[in-house]
């Protein structure tokens, strides 16, 4: 398994950017309780661990990457946002190192997407989450992106992240898997809802940290990959960038659905 | 301009079992005062004009639709609801036979998309709404949907829709079109917001009344039309219903995005 977005400084930065808008439309409704032992599950550079943290102060975060070059930058992410609730570990889903029943919450956001097997994943999570606990899960959906105008050269630049990470193992449009996954892995009262990031010009805020940090962001990233494997030729790519940026004029706009699960065991 | 949807008996029905899924992801934040008047444009059979009505008891609606055979509908359809804050009246947006600044409110519901010129129809509902009334327009895209499983064989049938409204004139993607097009005919303070209708085994009600009777029903109604414009065969035409019906078994899931504008003028 490779990780399709890589480890470059440009991508930490980018991970930082995108964390305020996404945490806005993910974070509304998780409601900790003081005194809650809460596990994130692929915090990165922790981007949204920063925002978690400082709005639940009393609860306290377990949060792990399998990439420890992450890990060491979310720990210095954290220092400087003067951050002590959360405890930084270097861990993989696919071999936790907790004991059964060890957390009353478990956060998962753009962790399945990269796994070529998510249910022996959302297993493992269930090993450690508490009976009665709850666990969340955030994916994307990349075929859900559309834009206006000229939607069909943006696409084609988009598809290339989805077939990229396909070849990766992982799925990019595992978003709306989500209740057949957490059905089939023994979680109960599985709820979810749909999260839509819809952009137009009357939002200059998510025009630069979603259209252009996010998303025009995580694609640039993977140019060299995309035309490497011939997926797509550099004047094509050319043009599915253009679209992207001229959806972020005042007459553009841009739509992108996440998932958003959240279940029992 | 044909209407791509017909005036069958079947569409009648389908229209007044989609009006509460609709509804219900529509009505939630318009927020009438007692006294005010509104217009609602293309009010079908009336669907959602009993449904609006009933909720604003003391708010006066006039709702008009150019097809004769849907205003004689609507009115046995408000006389069996016991609903009398409704005036009916057969009328075509592109020759509104109101004077100017007649209403508080405008509502637009699934119009813009069957028009060949949706920018004189918005400067039409503008003349008549009073200065700092307020618009609310609804449309769907149907380049939003997207199913689990094989969303590859639904989506052809999806793009028979979109074809023949097309062919028809329409447009069925204008979802993403409203913000700009709101604020081409000068409306002001144009807040877009994506609707997603997201639907899964854990709500059996939206299974019916929404995959089933609205979206499924609604492209059943044109298999004819898009054998006989070869916009597809017969074998892929089964195939993407099939998909569609799959959609709808208890590890299937669909999704479709409306866009709700409210804007001020």
């Amino acid at each position: 398994m490779k990780y399709v977005h890589g480890y470059t400084a440009e991508e930490s930065v980018r991970l930082v950017k995108q964390a305020k808008p996404l945490g806005d439309l993910f974070h509304d409704d998780l409601g900790f309780s003081p005194g809650q032992k809460v596990l994130e599950v692929g915090c990165g550079v922790g981007g949204q661990t920063v925002l978690l943290a400082k709005k639940w102060p009393d609860t306290e975060f377990v949060s792990i990457d399998k990439e420890v070059a992450f890990i060491r930058q979310a720990s210095e992410h954290l220092e400087k946002a003067h951050v002590d609730n959360v405890g930084l570990q270097h861990a993989d889903i696919m071999s936790l190192p907790f004991d059964k029943e060890s957390f009353d919450h478990i956060y998962v956001c753009f962790v399945l997407e990269h796994l070529a097997c998510p249910v022996d994943a959302l297993f493992n999570l269930n090993d450690v989450l508490k009976t009665g606990g709850t666990i969340t899960v955030v994916e994307g959906d990349h075929d859900s992106f559309f834009c206006h105008p000229n939607n069909n050269d943006a696409r084609k630049v988009v598809d290339c992240l989805t077939k990229l990470q396909a070849m990766c193992g992982g799925n990019a449009l595992i978003g709306r898997e989500l209740y057949p996954l957490l059905t089939a892995t023994d979680f109960c009262k599985v709820s979810v809802k749909p999260k839509s990031m819809y952009v137009d010009s009357s939002r200059p805020d998510l025009i630069e940290n979603f259209s252009k940090s996010t998303l025009i962001g995580v694609l640039e990233e993977i140019k060299d990959q995309a035309l490497a494997c011939n997926l797509i030729d550099s004047d094509q790519w050319r043009k599915g960038i253009d679209a992207l940026y001229r959806s972020t004029e005042v007459d553009g706009t841009l739509c992108y659905t996440f998932f958003k699960a959240q279940a029992m065991k």
